[in-house]
C-alpha cells in the first residue's frame, strides 16, 4: 500500500472507533482535504469500511478479512520475521515467489503471503489445495548460518510453531499433534503442510525457503473428495471463524522464537517442544514407502535429521526417510496414550 | 533439433567423411529431395559445414564448436545422466532453468546446458563470469533417494568429477586440486565453480540441482581485473584449445559413476577419490569468515557434511562451514606435499 492511504489508516486506527475530522487529518499529514478523500477511497476499495460523517470526518468501522501486510504487521511482535511482507491476492505458489526473492538476494525474514495459490506445491510433488480468502499460505526467506545437514531441524521447528499457533488459537492442546514427517493434525486430520527449499554451496546454506499452508476457515465439506476424510480446518474443527490476521501474527511470533532457539542450540534445544506435539510415539503405524512397499511397526521417535525411527514388527529398528504414514487403530478402540511405549 | 535434420545428421555422421547421395538419403529417410535440402540448410545454419557434391550428394566436413545436445549425446556412455539435455545459446542462469524444471517434476538426470549466462550465480551470492561459446555451464536435475543431511556429499562428489574430468583432459594429475569448499583449481587458480539448490520435505530430498561451471577455452587475459590473478581456464593453462563436447561427455560420465557410488555407499565410498584431489590437507591456511574475522591454522580435512576441519594456530580444532580460504605460502617457497601432516 502507498504511504498516503497507510498514514490515513494509521490515524483512523489510533482513533479507535472515534471520528477523525478531515481538517485534523489534513493538518497532521500535511496533505489537502481532496487528497484525504482520495486515500479514503483507496482504503475502501481494499475493503476497509470507513464511515464519512455528515459534518466532516472519517471513522474506521471495520477492517477487511484480508492478509494485508499492514494488518499483519499492526502489533506484530517479531524482531526480524515478516518485517517485510510481499502480498498477493492470487499467485501460482508462494514458495516460487520466495525462491525467486531469495535467489535475488532478499534478506533474512522476508515473507510472502497469498490469499490463493493456483499451483500450490505439496509433499512428494503433490499439489496443495489452496482456495481463496480462507486460509494462510505463506513462504519465508531465511538466511541462517547453518550447514545443509542442520537444515532439516528447521522444518521440524516450523512444524512445532504451526502446532503451537493452532493449539493457542483453539485453546486446545490435546487435539493438536505433529504427524511424521511434518504434517500438523487436528484430531487426526491434516490441517497444515510445510515444505522447504534451499540453496547452498558445499557446506553452508545460502538461503532457505519455508513454505507453510494452514487450513483456517475453509469448510472441509468443500474439499476435493480424496481429501475430505483426511483433512480439516481450524474452523471446521472448532465451529467458529478464525481471525486469520491474528493467527498469522501468532504463527510468525512462534516461528521466530523457535527458529531463534534452533539457531542457537540446534534441534536439541527445541526437541522437548517437538516431543510434546509428537504423539505418534509408541503407536503402531504402517508406512507406505515410495516404491510401494509397506513397513509395519511401532514409532519410536524422530532423529534430528527428521528420519522416523520405527521398531519393526518383523524385529529390528529402522530409520524411515520418506513415505505415507497410517496410524493403526487398536481393535478395541483406544489407541491413545495408554498404549504408548517408552522410547528405546 | 527437429527429427528431420537430426536424422540427416545421423546419416552423414555414419558416412564418416564420405559423400551420401541425395537419392540414398531420400530413400532411407522416406522424405523428398527438396526436404533433404531444407534439412541440410537447417544444419548449416546451426554451424555444420556440409559440402554439396557437384553430382548429387552431401558430405559432413565439420561440426560446430557448440554444446548441442545431439553432439554431446553422440557416443555419450551414461545410463541416466544427460539422456535429455535442454540447450540455450544464452540464458540468465542454467540453475534457474533446472530449478524450474525440477519444481515442475523433471526426471532424474535431465541436464541444462548454455553457451552463455547473463546472470550466472556464484558462491556466496556472487555473480559468475560466464562469457559465450568458450566454457561449459551446465545444471543437472537429480532426484536421489537421500536425506537432506546426506546432500552435501553430492556437491563434494561433483567436485571430484570435475577434477577428474579436468585431469583426464589435460593428462595432468598434479596440477588439479579441490580447494575447500568446492572450487577446482589448476596450478592454484580457480577453473570451476559448483552450486547446489534443493527442495525437500521434512527429511527427504525431493529434487537436487547441481550447477557446474568450468572455464575451458576462455582466455584468462579477458577476465575482469578482480579475477585475473585468481582464475584460469584449461586452455590458458595448457596452451591448447579444449574440445568442449568431449570435455562435457567426460564430465557427465565421471559424474554418473561417482554419484552412483555415492548413492550406494554415501560419501565414505568416494572419500578416497576426494582425498586424492584435496591437497590442502596439512597446509597452512587463512579463512576469512563471513563476519570478517579471520582464522589461521592447518587444514586437517573435510567432514562428510562438507565442513573444513582446521587445527588452529591458537590451539584447538574447529569446523569451518563458510568463508574464503587463502593458502599461506611457506617463506622458503615450497608449500607442497613435503609439508603435509598426517590427518589427526
Amino acid at each position: 500500500m502507498n504511504a498516503g492511504p497507510a498514514r490515513i489508516l494509521d490515524s483512523l486506527r489510533r482513533a479507535t472507533g472515534r471520528t477523525c475530522s478531515g481538517q485534523t487529518l489534513s493538518g497532521d499529514l500535511g496533505v489537502s482535504r481532496a487528497q484525504i478523500w482520495k486515500h479514503v477511497q483507496t482504503l475502501r476499495n481494499r475493503g476497509y469500511e470507513i464511515h464519512a460523517e455528515a459534518g466532516d470526518g472519517y471513522r474506521l468501522d471495520s477492517v477487511p478479512d484480508r492478509l494485508y501486510p499492514e494488518e499483519i504487521q499492526e502489533g506484530l511482535g517479531t524482531h526480524w520475521l515478516a518485517r517485510r511482507i510481499h502480498y498477493f491476492d492470487s499467485i501460482d505458489s508462494t514458495n516460487r515467489v520466495a525462491l525467486e526473492l531469495a535467489r535475488e538476494g532478499a534478506e533474512h525474514g522476508i515473507a510472502v503471503v497469498a490469499e490463493a495459490q493456483t499451483a500450490g506445491r505439496g509433499r512428494l510433488g503433490r499439489s496443495f489445495h489452496s482456495p481463496a480468502f480462507q486460509n494462510l499460505y505463506t513462504s519465508l526467506v531465511l538466511r541462517p548460518d547453518l550447514t545443509i545437514a542442520e537444515a532439516p531441524a528447521w522444518i521440524l521447528a516450523a512444524a512445532i510453531a504451526v502446532a503451537n499457533a493452532i493449539a493457542a488459537t483453539l485453546e486446545d492442546d490435546d487435539a493438536v499433534e505433529i504427524k511424521w514427517p511434518n504434517d500438523v493434525l487436528l484430531s487426526g486430520l491434516k490441517t497444515s503442510g510445510i515444505l522447504m527449499e534451499l540453496g547452498a554451496e558445499a557446506t553452508r546454506v545460502d538461503y532457505l525457503v519455508l513454505g507453510i499452508g494452514v487450513n483456517l476457515n475453509v469448510d472441509r465439506q468443500t474439499f476435493p473428495d480424496e481429501f475430505r476424510h483426511l483433512a480439516t480446518s481450524l474452523a471446521s474443527h472448532s465451529g467458529r471463524r478464525i481471525d486469520r490476521i491474528e493467527f498469522t501474527r501468532r504463527l510468525y511470533t512462534e516461528l521466530e522464537t523457535i527458529l531463534d532457539a534452533c539457531a542457537k542450540g540446534g534441534f536439541d534445544s527445541v526437541r522437548g517442544r517437538f516431543d510434546e506435539r509428537f504423539k505418534m510415539r509408541g503407536r503402531r503405524v504402517k508406512v507406505k514407502q515410495l516404491d510401494g512397499r509397506e513397513l509395519s511397526g511401532t514409532a519410536l521417535g524422530i532423529d534430528a535429521d527428521g528420519a522416523l525411527r520405527l521398531e519393526l514388527e518383523a524385529g529390528g529398528v529402522c530409520r524411515v526417510i520418506a513415505g505415507d504414514v497410517t496410524i493403526v487403530k487398536d481393535p478395541i478402540g483406544h489407541d491413545g496414550p495408554s498404549r504408548r511405549l517408552k522410547e528405546a
